[in-house]
């Protein structure tokens, strides 16, 4: 087996020259083969508020140029244990959503079928869905933690199935994922209803807020995610909302009282045991970030994400 | 017939307070009839690069706060002569184009019909076609001027008939235009092919560009305008890209060496003798703004629109 | 009694449709009568450095869209329970502070009377104490929980005795506190000398600093909060400077090393069996915020002492 | 006589280094006489919508780092041939506005009774007529140019004589301009009625708008105000919003349609030859400035009044 | 000789996604010969106020997407008629001048040398001098034409001879250039001193300043230019701060009373018929830029200039 | 002994008028001697990623106009009890990283060399070495705090030894530094290797994470750190990015997961008994910053240092 190929030498060319893959990465054709693909999905015709996260993979990628090869808060150095790649962007059609999500199916499965695990990089929420299904086909009954303010579990909006709000309500619908293990991350925040919670309690969700996150602190909130997930095939979606708005301004639907990103990395690096198949970082809208701190964060949630695939490649 | 209901008084209400109706004009809902009505639509699912279109009536309503009653560059009081009222939104739903455009149809059919001329607040450039479609219905077919940097009379993209770019091709399409009488003011930016500007042609469109208005100035502009319009029933359509992105940054699809804010306004104060049956200020995306200078501009677009419309009222 | 009207249905007009009164809540003429009203000072002629508070009702009525109708936190439906309306704005004179506290001693006293509780959006701090005076002609002498990086019982400055950096010495002199629950929440940052802290305290004032919210929790505070206030009537202000200047950028008199969003939003949650009368949230300068983050925090505060009211409503 | 102190050494210093005094000049005690000083003015007490121009001379200072020593517009090096200083900033009440321009009044009149003649960094427009006083009491009535996109001959605001729209109506009533010699510059955007141009014709102003600028250019445009002058003493008011929103976003009252800062310089220069006997260039409001571009042309402009000072000094 | 291939469809892949090379075009690895490279200098270590120019590059690329590929204002489809590459970044040491320098003259004159002509995206102005020497070496004594607000013929910088200022003065001494056909294009600002202008007169340019271009039009000055330049090897360097502030903030020395963008693609699109052998934009420092406003004119500067080199390549 | 000269009185002088010294502290030429001088250092040449912090201490002193004598967290009056001064910019060469080292290292040497100790405003961290040197020629070896997101031990960077990511391991091969107390603090992100963790712990550098921070809390972590230094001579530096992006955006190479400002500040007060001779604050880049929020916080830890400098004069 070959040498990864790893990101552009940073003694040779600054890390503010030469093309944004992510973490300065090799593109997908210019390897043989690949263990982990980052790829974008600029897509945003799915959102409820404030539109803009069509941006967010050209933008997080941008902020990771920053990102270097050793990963000290996992000890892994993940580009030179395996073969990870900027697999580019997946171009979707912006008006119709049941098209964009049927192409994102196929594209993202070709990936997985390969046996390339994907972090992919929003894009609004919609995107889930597809890509639980990718992973599903692949692995079978997906457990899913979701970082995020928001639930997601909502049913339709103005007659819309597939929308930011609703992809996991559609994927317990579809049987995809595994109802034992599925639990949202930093929640909180006004709902429309009692009725809301009690909907998601009945999907199988366990729900993290935001302040039990404060109150009982990151160690203790991972053993406990830990242990509902076991060794099930796990996929983690991070939408950045679930970051506080000074963390993350540059999003769609932000609430108060969410996560640091220093918690939200710390709980990521809390999942390093997991056995994770695919991960997603969505909700960056660029035109509301300030000073790249929304994009700089969503890169280290992908960063912390494939280093974790890195540690359970083969294992 | 009654004096008309004029806006807040700010020797009592000073302009930073009280709720941000257009001009600080009276609800609809504050009087019997409205002669001319500025109304929102709150939609950019039309878009094809930068959204954020919808949140373009709120952030125009704002910076017209500062609007004063009289109008010296047409020595008008607009308010004072004709009843004029902020119409509100027209809420039309952001999944589906197609239903969009056919509740804002139906929206606009009302309030024409009813014998209230619309200055409509976009929104993106979807939102013409319908508008059009309504001023069709009372006034048969409509001259147009359209102030965009863009000419807007592409055929369908990802195979959607009705976006941002194609309003003006379906009018023509349709019918509902005047094709003896149809010019595009302050065209500039690449084009996908020389194709463009043959069909455009072939629909009847003349093209004013940006460089035209400089080297020619205004009056020489407008005497020409006013020469092709003629006594036609006019709609008049800004897409606020028509000014260059030093005055208008907050917009979707901005293009280098556009007009000037006060070309534009001189522009329109050019048309005060059209007969100008209906309006709109487009693609205003106040996520890519500053200190609202884009909204500024738009809010003085929509008075000096309304002015228009007011010393043409009954004549 | 009347079914209370709630807020405009988001399943039939878009979030970023239509007025954007307090969490699309109906204005107070289109109800027979208000429990509860949120109401705005646009005013802020009473700073010491970065004006702009003036515009803070309006940016967080904006940022309030994002408001739904269950508040998890508390367990609480407050729109459904009891009767919540956008009061307007209390337009107040520019030019003489005097004038403008007379103006609002009276505007929010009818509010008072007429058994409406109020959650006002500032403007500056100044307006504390005419609506503190409203308080105590309806419920006597009123216990005071102040949410502020600062003391603001200064005496004067450049002579002038009402100034956002004053109303509460002022109170306390005018009698109107109960001077045996007094409590300044968060504070932190540089003063003028130790005789500051040596007169606050004679004033009656409790000191719980931002680092002792750090090192103690917001449990242990509230509790400690909650036995100090008692059944009294309690007025809740908070300075919206309160929050670290990452939380809440838009605001005039920022000092580092502030609370979260997180802990304010807990905390305010924890007084929730407290009798309150009547709070503020006061200090967002929206020309120094981005991204709306200090309108969202402070439209999520009033929205917490909102549901607080409501959940005391009629005990 | 002594050969004046110039700017910091840039070629020994960094421009971005060193205290930010007026184009790196020398403080006032730094030198034995000045023959013209730049003061700053930080007070916005006096405005009607967007305050923030107490931040207004520190920008400018700022921003003028910038500037060199000589001027090829005019051919001149004015530092070299007059003794030019920062003057630092008059320090006024922000809570009483009375007060400022009693202080101001005094505080300048020193200044120009010693022979240092004032170009004055505002703080906001109320600031103009206690200068044009002082420089009434040294040289008899006053010519008056004013840039402004707004006339400021209102009469009073919430009853309030002194704000930043009534300055040049009061110093007509105080007698203290000369009649025969006033007029608008860049003149633009709604009145509050007809009677707002009766009243200024009436005090003896002339107009003439920012659409005369385009139409005219420049150079007929700046001949005609000479003829009107003469060689009268004359004050020049630059209210930076004369300048386009695109050109001068940092403001507190934009209009559309403005100036460019080409033009606006331009026809500063075109006043080469006046009798200057002070200038003032206001309402420069950071806050809602980017990238310093509204300062950087305040700067030019106070640059180009210096500039025509000191060519006109001894004359 | 094969047909050119040109930029990504933008039917099939929205502009929003996929990599941003310059207008979407092909990688130089992905065509097997190139006619017009646009290659990027993230460099900026040559500035002597605001640095930021390092990040040029990837920003004009960015706002790159929106291009098309017909050229309505000089009738041509530059990307059909010859191959256009994206070149990518010449990445150099960014802690000496001295070697980077050098780097870039043997990276330029490699692309040079193989036919290939170069549009470059700077990166700050002291990279013209070797990009001129590279021009020289293959075309002998090169025409410039110089459009910036500064002349750039300064001496030396803190003792430094290869600064953002002095590149051209290096050029004139090293006899790389045509000393009949040198002209400066929208001058203004203050200098150093008249011997600034004595000098530049010297080495034998002319200078054109932005007043000269509002006053004589854009044709006027574009006949001119095209005079002087006749048939010789013209390199047309462009400083984007020859445009105003307005049009572009983003820039590291701004001067108010700048052209705009208007006018200066106006002027370059007058040289069409010249003998173009290479071209630049330098000076694009995104940290000031406001939504992308300077990056867009910088592309369409780019835009421009590579279609004046298509339409004169193989003349 | 004098009575030391305080601040500029605020009761007199509005924050926001006069000039901006640090805290509106004398410049160094009103006193006779200074026990503390707060200079700053305007240089970024040594940046490896976003230049920009030669703006630092003009941004650093404009924030610091809000803070008051007497500090509470330390319970000390730090311009009352000795004299500390604004020693105004250190100027130094922007195109030689060498010479500026040199230049530094006298003009601070100079200082220390007469008593007076420095809390320095950066600028790039390059500036540490030279400000440790003089302190080590004065105090002998000297232990270090160092707050900073990474270690800055790296070695070289395009072969340049003198560089923002180099100082500390500089210091280390110059025998500088005292290796029995070395820590970083508040250390977090990805590394080039697992070596630069080896070299840093060879060098004699304990490392407390950020991490760290959240799990144990300030008062262990302080206690810690106080038993590491004891009473050996210590220098702070103080890295801004230590601070999560969200607290300090405005700064060169941001890293998600930082410290929040009110850790920092109780971190430094926990040094109030170490027996600290210089510090420094750096990497503060405004161009990023927004509403100053970087420049705020970095006010505040330069007021910290000196609070604990003026505790522990003359011990």
């Amino acid at each position: 087996m070959s040498t990864p190929i790893g990101p552009t030498d940073s003694s040779l060319v600054p890390r503010f020259a030469g093309p944004a893959t992510f973490a300065r990465l090799p593109r997908i054709d210019q390897v043989e083969r690949a263990d982990i693909a980052v790829v974008g999905v600029p897509f945003d015709s799915g959102v409820s508020y404030r539109p803009g996260a069509r941006f967010g993979p050209s933008a997080i990628r941008e902020a990771s140029r920053l990102l270097r090869p050793y990963n000290p808060g996992l000890d892994v150095s993940p580009f030179a244990d395996v073969q990870v790649v900027d697999g580019g962007d997946i171009a979707v059609n912006p008006f119709s959503i049941g098209e964009a999500v049927e192409t994102l199916d196929e594209a993202s499965s070709e990936f997985v079928q390969a046996g390339t695990r994907l972090v992919t990089l929003g894009g609004d929420h919609t995107i889930a869905l597809p890509l639980l299904r990718s992973a599903y086909r692949k692995y079978g009954p997906i457990a899913l933690l979701h970082f995020d303010a928001h639930l997601d579990t909502w049913d339709t909006y103005f007659g819309e199935p597939y929308t930011h709000g609703t992809p996991f309500r559609r994927a317990v619908e579809e049987g995809i994922l595994d109802t034992e293990a599925l639990c949202h991350v930093g929640t909180r925040g006004p709902l429309y209803g009692k009725k809301d919670l009690e909907d998601d309690r009945r999907f199988g969700f366990g729900i993290v807020t935001s302040a039990d996150v404060m109150r009982k602190g990151v160690d203790e909130i991972a053993d406990a995610l830990r242990r509902r997930i076991g060794d099930r095939p796990l996929y983690v979606s991070v939408d950045i909302d679930v970051l506080d708005p000074a963390h993350a301004p540059g999003t769609g639907t932000p609430e108060a009282g969410g996560l640091t990103s220093r918690e939200l990395l710390e709980l990521l690096r809390g999942l390093s045991t997991c056995n994770l198949v695919g991960a997603d970082v969505v909700e960056v809208a660029p035109a509301y970030d300030h000073a790249q701190i929304t994009a700089t964060a969503a890169s280290h949630v992908a960063y912390d994400l494939v280093s974790v695939l890195a540690l359970n490649h083969g294992g």
